[in-house]
């Protein structure tokens, strides 16, 4: 399913570059390739070796950086750039990161990919103790924190500081002569090292940033892992050695740009295998006539599974490319017309047709519902839904806005009440040990889920949830477990 | 290969309805799915039964129409809009169509799709008489004629008018209470008729546009005819019957949306039939790992290339969904860097491969370079190209800013040549005759060429060129006609 | 009265220039000094010798040119500007100018200040014989006649051309290697020559223009000239001997900056001449404590009001300096609460007070009653309304926007009345013969009304109005002629 | 001298409501009479009894809100505005107020006019404590402080915290449910209190934004008040009474409105007054034909000069009312063509004349070289230059910008000196007791300096200079003080 037209939105992407000539151009580049991480905002802080420099600004890339001198102005060669994703209302311009804080001792920019589970907690013990946050986002914490260790020097505080915030977690820090990064002890989130072809060191979410600007694959960041890059180069340090590797599955089923390499796996090639696993646990039918995926981001995925099954995989469905921002909406009347600005259903190809529709997840529902109308609609005679993925049942609680139970459709309901929700033929979900099995993360060989966190999937959080403990909890109250 | 990075450009797409309930809303959908038609600037003229309305601007139709109140001033029952494609220089706003002219009897608003090969001449002919031009478009052309005709009623007119003008066009007119299209005697452009759920007729493009704001399709408009609509309704009509099919084949090649239907053949199954003769023609190498498509345009194909050859069919490029226009381009010492903005390698899918890659079409060949570059350095061990149409070696003139041979690859040089130019291990194209044959048009059957226009291969133009005619010759001179 | 608070609208600005490096940006200043007569558009045609420039679009100048580098594109040593007043609805892009027409043999930029009385007439002709017009200007008219004289060499069309035009115009037209200024042949619109340091040619509306460029004046272009600039310099030519000078009286009462010098006369001294007058027709009342000018228009009447009366000229109003266009308008609420967005009472100077109030006209009077009611509200004992010209009665056709008598209060009501609507003490008027007294134009003084048009006053128009024939006549029914 | 064109640059104007409708379009339009306050930026934040909102953003106001939209959003009975001049480097977003700080207990709104002179010593101590700042402004510090005295209640906490602030200043802090107004010890800036017709109560910077909305004067606030507005109506309170008036004397000679009545002086009178007993200390030349003023601030000063000498109050400069901001900027070829944008000298009035200008002040003197070139430029035989202030010549540190005495002509040279770089036939300015007896402030009457601030004339501050002093000390090393 495409990154705009889903419920379940990702959250951010984050680059940095050290010792490299036009190092804030290079992240303006970088950040372009992460822009399916993050479309609400985008904004980069530079370090000239005095001084550091910021531009961010609301909307796509493209948008912000419409004018190159507010590029240009960010000189130096060492830069830090995010790109957002928020959700409605938090979405103010004090929101967009990277942060840029000025101290009597030197200025600090910031930039985040999580979600901190004991951020409300934190913050209230920081109000209490006089401190005045500029946003309402999590990343602020971490600059709190440092901050109020006075007396310790910066590296030492920084770790003390990553100790105290729980979650998920991949920290960029700019200062004026050096670069930081540090991923959570779980490694929730993916974050890269890369070197350019002139030497300069790249931190970066995913290894198609890499690519983008020419860059080298060194290595992933690994769990606990304090990064530091300054003019003696790179520096491999950990402020913890409690870790225990579970990324987020979501990442590989979804998040990810096919082409990104995650911990040795390429994503496309999961997805692929995703596909190939779910044919096996949930064949075809007799007469199907075709598989097809819903663009983009399931095509992998069913292909994998037209392969497995030796079925032909068709074009049935097409994206529109042009669907940026419009602020014209179709009237109720016109919507009863049948007006569709994004998907469209190939009439040449599933009219007449049995069809398996391949989709990477459900989360609320209510596209599926929509696609299945559209293959309708353009004559499919019979539509079976193959999701590749395990029903999404439990709340995201480390970089998603999915954190209430309530509009997971697979929470509500059983797998045969949503076959009737959606209006198909028949409904199939990969399992959790299929996903888990497709993805095969060498270094999870060893690890509970195969070093995955599939929490959402069974409920099994692999840390505690500390401030969203008790929602959780109240969640089933409202909503009982149910699994059939 | 995707819309925004070839060098052949499409040119504009063309929208009308009448006796609709907010028509230019309508209007605003239809165009919206044929914005790939034309990205350079949009239009709506609406009638509201007394007076015609016009908003028209640069841009995407999302950018001209950023603001509802635009649309909501265009009141009324009719409308016709335009999507536009525009070679630099000419770009202006006065060239940004629907035009509308306010005459002391009537406004008559114009939109066009297609390119008249006997405008220098007409214009040149009108000027001498005193006429003022306000564009540098041909399109304005016809209204000049009509207005010429004075004593003659407009239907007389433009019948008599229409057959002045020479070339490929199909054209929307609209008057306070009458929408008029006309299609050109060799129906070089696609144009359909259809029916909204409430009894209003749309002509549209392509049927993509009526799937869009879920109209029936009717039939396609056919060479020579002249379609009214008033409040009686729809009456087909036709001001001339010296026609002769010759659609253009590069719609089905690479124009059009794969979803639409042209005279009774779906793009997307042309396109894989395409693939599927093009691997019988010029099969794969008996080492070959996978086949893979340039998206978006040559997924098609290359999916009937895998299916016949049995190869399988993998996602080894892709596109950066947000390619919108940026300000901020790449420094040399980055673009040796490697920055790449819109398409990327998998290189967990193609390192260590080899690798077959389908394209829709080479014209510059600029781009083939650049693909093939990108594909080894991701580690493809061969890569064998394959494309899904003849050599492109003759110009276009029809509605295609591909005027000049020096520019064609094909033109310049032989298969060998470009072979080695590309940098691949093998090339081959689609015959023409395969083309045909892929095709397959009904209509098309006893008509020479299939009822298709493939001067682009074979410089067998349907018509005389008129003004192009000496350009044409003389670019023989400079550069010999080569076939091999 | 400040221009844009009132109900009279003057029209336009035009500024041209011939060899003069950097012709374009001397022109955007030009302009500048023209702002005044005209704040809804602004353009600018330039000539390299070979081609012609143009950008152009709606607002300030400042405005339309935000960009550099939109001006930067209009290179060459010759220019054409204009600065647009237009009625709403006849704002559309279309009617900017200066307009650019390209022919096969040439450019022509046009730029027009002025109305044209026959424009519908000669329009419907052109129409007739088919021309297709591209905006609903009267100026578009002039190329037309030109064009339609095929065979003839462009002076001499022009000529021709200029013979047919009737009403009020100052045209400026440049080809790529001349510029062409002419005037109407009752010398309305004020129109002088100019010569920069460097010894290029400007042909400009007003003085002040030339001033704010360093540009020496030469002389004013007198009524049925036709001036040539071209490489050999100025050359002062005439279209028609059958001259009548009658200049715009309003030029002097309002339209015209107060440091321009008109015909030899300074436009703020024949202002403080009418407030000379003035007081010696209308005195003020013996217990006045003060005279006040309505900024920023009326405040050179004001002073010389004061000054022939021995009574101190106070500042009794201000006007705020920031008025620019605001989108956010007072609700009804607000507006009962008083607020007012552009001009002040000084409770500090009025309280208490007997106050004479100069303005310079009254056109609709819904003014006049504001500031009435501001100066009250703000503790004024008596207010005495005094203006510095005659009641306006008859509709202005020579380019200003008030062409319907019901719309002048002076047309609707006796002098007595009009003080009982506006609400103050006392009105007086100054009458026509002190208005031709008071601007005292050398070159009329045999003239019939000094050689200036006084027709908005006393109904008599130096010309036959045309078009307007009817109209004029007709509003004399609804609206009987009143004279107390 | 106009507010846009000088050296000496004014700082903010803030205007608070509360319990009234409409709240935040009311704080629109008395903004909008603050306007010449400061043009940088502008900002409201509105309290809707539960949550507060905030917009703001770089510009005018008019620019700030041209979406009413993002008016709308501002709801509630209760608003704070600003509108801020900024140097350059500080005009961040981030510096743009009114500040928005979001907390556990309760959101605050913070609007500031003034410099507080121990801000850099209290950021440092606050920083060392852990603090992390958001601007750059001053106005922050005081929420740090309030923050910090955590089991105050918030009222008293403001109280301490407000002690702890030097300098000048005038804050507005709204809450949910209450506004507060406080005003420096000295009262260094105008702050008044009104009240609407509905019975709402207003806090505004001067008396003229309390017209533009329509409301009743109630008073001013006094040095040393805090004032509370709350649903139970207006409570006067102060938070020291250690207080001295001083009110900053460049109120009364250029920042503020003439019709804002500042401690009962009207401001037009108190500058008419200046140049009474200007013309008595330095009286015009004996063949002075005329007096003249510097469009718009120097107006009043000017006609109270010529009333006093018995010279005619000529308008030999005017003043282009269409300044606003323009990025085109004359080439160093066109500003020796003379090219002027803001000012206009009227040849028809000053030609062959001796004429006094009178100026509010002199600063850099860079204004007052360029406006007596430009009346030799028009004619002007003889220039006398009247100064309606004493020499500038030492810092000022409450709210304006300049605070290096190497800027100030005054503080580098003598009188004699400056007439002669003026290039002026006589110079002479106002004396500093003359200045005192022309503002003749009721409550000062038995005050040091008549409760004025004239240390910028005679170097006698009325507090000490905290992180000022040292600076302060240093400049009279580089430029020794002189007086003469």
């Amino acid at each position: 399913m495409s990154h705009e037209i889903r419920g379940l939105n990702e959250e951010c992407g984050v680059f940095g570059v050290f010792g490299e000539k036009d190092a804030s151009r290079l992240t303006y580049f970088g950040l372009h390739a992460l822009q399916h991480r993050g479309q609400e905002g985008a904004g980069i802080v530079s370090s000239d070796g005095e001084h550091l420099h910021q531009y961010r600004n609301r909307g796509l890339l493209a948008e912000v950086f419409q004018n190159l001198d507010d590029l240009k102005r960010l000189t130096g060669q060492a830069a830090i750039g995010h790109v957002r994703y928020g959700t409605s209302g938090t979405n103010s311009l004090a929101n967009i990161q990277p942060f840029l804080f000025r101290f009597y001792d030197g200025d600090v920019g910031l930039a985040h990919n999580g979600n901190l589970t004991n951020a409300v907690t934190l913050r209230r013990q920081l109000e209490v103790q006089g401190a005045v946050f500029q946003s309402t986002s999590d990343t602020e914490m971490l600059i709190h924190l440092i901050r109020k260790k006075q007396g310790m020097d910066f590296l030492d505080a920084l770790k003390v500081s990553l100790n105290e915030t729980k979650g998920g977690f991949a920290f960029l820090l700019l200062r004026k002569d050096a670069l930081y990064a540090a991923l959570d002890p779980n490694g929730f989130r993916p974050l890269v090292i890369g070197q350019t072809k002139s030497g300069g060191y790249i931190v970066a979410s995913e290894t198609c940033a890499l690519d983008a600007v020419g860059a080298k694959f060194v290595r992933d960041v690994l769990p606990g892992e304090l990064i530091i890059i300054d003019k003696d180069g790179l520096h491999i340090d950990h402020y913890t050695t409690q870790t225990k590797l579970a990324v987020c599955s979501m990442e590989y089923i979804y998040f990810a740009r096919p082409d990104s390499i995650i911990h040795g796996v390429t994503v496309h090639n999961a997805r692929k295998r995703m596909g190939g696993i779910l044919a096996q646990e949930q064949p075809a039918p007799a007469d199907a006539d075709m598989v097809i995926g819903v663009p983009n981001s399931s095509l992998s995925a069913a292909s994998g599974y037209a392969e497995a099954t030796g079925l032909p995989y068709e074009m049935g469905l097409i994206k529109n490319q042009y669907i940026a921002r419009t602020f014209i909406q179709p009237t109720q009347a016109l919507r009863e017309q049948g007006v569709k600005m994004k998907l469209s259903a190939v009439r040449g190809v599933v009219e007449g047709k049995s069809v398996v529709i391949v989709d990477d997840s459900i989360v609320r529902g209510t596209t599926s519902i929509q696609l299945v109308k559209m293959l309708k609609e353009a004559g499919a005679k019979e539509v079976h839904m193959r999701i590749a993925s395990p029903p999404f049942r439990y709340p995201h609680f480390y970089g998603i806005d999915v954190s209430d139970r309530s509009q997971l459709m697979a929470a509500k309901h059983s797998v045969v009440e949503m076959q009737k929700l959606i209006g198909v033929e028949s409904l199939g979900f990969l399992s959790v040990s299929g996903l888990i099995k497709a993805i095969d993360l060498p270094m999870g060989q060893d690890k509970e889920n195969g070093g995955l966190t599939v929490a959402y999937f069974n409920g099994k959080y692999p840390t505690p949830l500390y401030d969203y403990e008790e929602d959780y909890l109240q969640s089933f109250e409202e909503i009982p477990d149910r699994k059939d």
